[in-house]
C-alpha cells in the first residue's frame, strides 16, 4: 500500500466530520483487524478503522473509497469462522459495532427494526420481554451480531424448526457501493410485488452492499412446557433412521443433535459423567412442545429405532440439565485445545455417511477430529483439534479438502450456516459450477463495479 | 406484428424438432392467450403458441425468439389473476403444462423435484402418502401450477403458520434468457454457500428466466386433531385485537380468516345460516395441533378479546363444517356475479384499518365489495362484484387506486401474494420508488438485455 495513498484515505476520512472515530492506533488497528475465531494467525494492517455511527458515516466512508480506489472490510461483532472480517492492507475497515440500536420493537406487527451491531441475544431478550422471540440462533448468538448473522445467512440449533437467518428478514436498508441508501422488502409478513433483492442481500457476506438497518420477524414464545431428551444408538447410520423417523412423525421437534462417540467421550471427560460405551452416538433433542401425547410418541419412536438409554423429561430442572450437555459440547471438544470447526450441510440422507466419512479421513491422516452436527437439517460440523502449544497439523487442509469433495458428492454445500468468507472462496465453481460462478460476478460487478466492497470474500 | 416475422417463426419453431407442439390452430390460440382469472377482456392474438416438453424444447423456443427478436411469455395452469401470463400480438406463449412430472419424492430428504407443470394439490397429494404435506395453499392450489407458484411467490390461509412458496423453495433449474441451463440451490435445507439467486427467481414472474425444475421442501403433517373454530367480534379492530393475542399466545395458528360484516351475510344467503347480526365481523380459525390445554386458551383469549358465538371443535365432522364455511366463502361472493379480487398485504397493526377504508370506498364509489383476508398475516382481499349481465362499474379502477394509495401510506404493500403481472407494474415506483425501480431495471437488463422474456410484467 502506496503510504501517500494511505495518508490521504486517512486525511480525507478525518476531513469529511465523521459521527464516529476514525482509528490509526496500531495496536488497536491490528487487534480490530483480526477475527476472533480466524485460524490463520498472520494479521496485515488495514490502512484505516472507522468505527460508523450512522448511516451518513457509512455513506461518506464509501466516498473517500471510490475516490481513492481502495477497499472497504465491514465488520461487525468479529465473529466470522471464516476469517470474512478480517482486515487487508488495501482495506479501510468499516466497523458497525457501534450501531447497535433497537430502533423498534412492535409486538402488535411482531417485528423489529434494528441497526448492524445489534447483538442477537440483545435482541431476543427485549424479545421475550414481549412473549416473543428471535429464533436465528447461531453458536455465537451471545456475542455475534444481526449484521453479521445477516452476512452469513447464520443458523443454529432451531433452524430445523423455525428456518435459518434469512427466512425471519423481511426488510433491509442498504448502502449501496456507489452511495445511494435504498430500502428493500418492509414490514408486511407477505411480499409478492418486487424482485426479491432482500434476500439476495441476506448472505452476501457485505460484498453486494452494506446492510445498515434490519427489519426482522419476531415470533411467539410456544405456549407449554418444553421436553428435553437423549437417547444412544450403535452408529451413526442407525441414529439418522431415528432422526429421519422423529421429523417425519409431525411432532416438530426444535433441536436434534448429534454427537460421535468420540465426542461423547470428550463430554464425559467434561462432565464426569458416564455415557461412552462402545463408541455409541447421542442424540441430543428438544421439542418446544411437549403433551403426555407426543412425549409418548418421542420415546416409541426411539425405541422402534433401537435407541437405548433414553432419558426424556419435561422438567424444567432436568430439561435444563440435558441441555447443558449440549451447551457443554465445544466447550469439551476445545478444552486446551487449538481448533477449526468446519461446516458442511447434506441432504438429510447422507449425513450419516458424510459423519462416517469424516473418522474415517481422520483415521487416514491421524488428525484428532470430533463430529457433531444438526442433525435435524443435515448440517454436520466435524471439529480438528490439536494440542494449544502446537502448529496446526499440516494435513489439515488435505483433510478439510477431502470433506468438502465428498460433501458435494454426495450432493452437500461446503457452507450450511458459516458462510465462505477468504477460506472457501476458492471453492466457488467446484460447489456452483462455472455458470452460476460467472453469474454471481456478474452480480458483484453490477453493484459493486469498482469492486471496493469485501473484496476476495464469498465469490472470488 | 409483421406477418413474414410471424411465419418465419413459426416455420423456425417447426423446423426444431421439438419433442412438444407447436399451435397455430387460431381458436386454440385464442383459448392459450387468455388467462383464465382475467378482468380485461380484449384478447391479443400471439404469433404461436408451443407445448413444451423438454427443457431442450424450451431452449429451442428461446432460441427461435432471440433470433427474430420477438418475445416469449411462460404460462403455467392460466390462473393469473394479474393478466400475468396472457399472450399479446409480438409474443410466442410458451405453454408449461405439459412438464408435469413429479421427478422425485425423497422422504428421507423430505423434499420432491418436480417440473413446473404440476399442479400444486398434485404434489401435495402425493407427499400425503408419506406423512408429508406440500405447505403452500393458495385458493387456487387445485388449478394451479407449481411453477405459476413459483412465478407469483404465492401465498394462502396457512401461510401464517408455514411461510409463503418461497419459504419451501431449496433449488431451481432455470434457462436464462441466453438460453443457458442454470442450476441454483440443491436439496440441502441449509445452504450459506451462494448469493441466493434461488429466491431472486422466486416471484419474479418469469422475467428472469424461465423454471424448469424445483426442488421443494417436503413438511410432516403434525401429529393429533386439529382443531377448527369460529367467532364474531362487533368490528374488524376488535377481530384484529384478538387476532394480534392469539398470535403471539404461541398456540401457533395455521389459519386465522376475517370476514367483514358483509361477507357473513353473503355467507348466510348460500348457507342457510344465521351468522349475520348487526354487521358483526366473523373470525374462521385453525389449529393443526389441539389439547385440552390450548382449546381452553385460544378459548381465554377470544373470551378476552369480546368474541361471542365462539365454536370450536376438535370433533373431526363439525371441524370440517367449519371449514367449510371457508371454502364456500368465494362462491357465495361470487355467486352469480362478475368480479375482481384485489390482494393488499398490511402491518398486522394496519389491517383493522385498511379493511375499514375499503368498506368508506365502497359507500363513496356506490360500489359492491366484500373484505375478506389472511388476518394473520395482514393479508387483506376485497372483492369487488357486479352483475353478470353489466359492465365492470366505471369506478372500479378509481376505487383500486384509492386502495392501493391507502396501502401503501400504512407501510403496505400492493400485492401480498398475486403478483404483479401486467394489472400492477405501473405501480413499481410509487411501491419501491425511484432507485429500487431502477435497481430492479438492471437485474433485468443483465439476465435477459434483449427483454424477450416476459415483457410488460412485473417491472414495466
Amino acid at each position: 500500500m502506496d503510504e501517500q495513498v494511505k495518508v490521504a484515505v486517512i486525511n480525507d476520512l478525518i476531513a469529511s466530520e465523521l459521527d464516529g472515530e476514525v482509528v490509526t492506533d496500531v495496536t488497536e488497528l491490528e487487534k480490530l483487524s483480526n477475527d476472533a475465531y480466524s485460524t490463520i494467525q498472520a494479521v496485515e494492517l488495514p490502512i484505516t478503522a472507522v468505527f460508523a455511527e450512522t448511516v451518513d458515516d457509512v455513506q461518506k466512508v464509501l466516498a473517500v473509497a471510490r475516490h481513492h480506489h481502495v477497499h472497504i472490510v465491514t465488520k461487525g461483532a468479529s465473529t466470522s469462522v471464516v476469517s470474512g472480517s478480517r482486515g487487508r492492507q488495501t482495506e479501510i475497515i468499516l466497523d458497525l459495532a457501534r450501531m447497535n440500536s433497537i430502533i423498534e420493537l412492535n409486538p402488535i406487527d411482531q417485528i423489529a427494526i434494528v441497526q448492524p451491531g445489534v447483538i442477537n441475544n440483545q435482541l431476543d431478550r427485549e424479545a421475550r420481554k414481549h412473549n416473543l422471540f428471535y429464533a436465528p440462533d447461531p453458536g455465537s448468538k451471545k456475542i455475534s451480531s444481526i449484521g453479521g448473522n445477516i452476512s452469513t445467512n447464520a443458523g443454529g440449533m432451531s433452524s430445523v424448526r423455525y428456518g435459518v437467518t434469512r427466512d425471519q428478514v423481511l426488510g433491509l436498508k442498504v448502502v449501496l457501493a456507489d452511495g445511494r441508501l435504498i430500502e428493500l422488502g418492509g414490514r408486511t409478513l407477505k411480499q409478492a410485488f418486487p424482485y426479491d433483492l432482500t434476500h439476495l442481500f441476506v448472505g452476501s457476506e457485505g460484498t453486494l452492499g452494506v446492510v445498515v438497518e434490519i427489519t426482522v420477524k419476531l415470533l411467539p414464545i410456544p405456549l407449554g412446557q418444553p421436553m428435553v431428551g437423549i437417547a444412544f444408538f450403535t452408529n451413526l447410520t442407525e441414529m439418522m433412521r431415528a432422526v429421519s423417523a422423529l421429523r417425519i412423525s409431525g411432532v416438530y421437534p426444535t433441536m436434534l443433535e448429534a454427537l460421535d462417540g468420540r465426542t461423547v467421550s470428550a463430554l464425559d471427560r467434561f462432565e464426569g459423567t458416564n455415557y461412552a460405551t462402545d463408541n455409541r452416538a447421542m442424540l441430543i433433542f428438544k421439542l418446544d412442545f411437549s403433551s403426555p401425547t407426543i412425549m409418548q410418541k418421542v420415546r416409541e419412536i426411539l425405541v422402534e429405532n433401537k435407541a437405548d438409554n433414553i432419558d426424556i423429561s419435561d422438567d424444567p430442572t432436568r430439561s435444563a440439565a440435558l441441555m447443558k450437555l449440549r451447551d457443554d459440547m465445544l466447550p469439551a471438544i476445545f478444552a486446551g485445545k487449538n481448533h477449526v470447526m468446519e461446516d458442511m450441510a447434506l441432504p438429510l440422507s447422507k449425513m450419516a455417511e458424510m459423519m462416517d466419512f469424516v473418522s474415517e479421513v481422520a483415521e487416514q491422516y491421524h488428525l484428532d477430529i470430533y463430529v457433531a452436527g444438526h442433525a435435524g437439517d443435515g448440517n454436520v460440523h466435524p471439529s480438528f483439534v490439536w494440542d494449544k502449544e502446537a502448529q496446526m497439523p499440516s494435513t489439515v487442509a488435505t483433510a478439510v479438502g477431502a470433506l468438502f469433495n465428498k460433501a458435494l458428492e454426495l450432493g452437500g454445500t461446503i457452507s450450511g450456516e458459516h458462510a465462505v468468507g477468504t477460506q472457501k472462496s476458492s471453492w466457488n465453481n467446484a460447489e456452483l459450477g462455472d455458470t452460476v460462478d460467472y453469474l454471481q460476478h456478474q452480480i458483484k460487478a453490477l453493484l459493486d463495479p469498482m469492486n471496493i466492497l469485501n473484496p476476495g470474500r464469498k465469490i472470488d
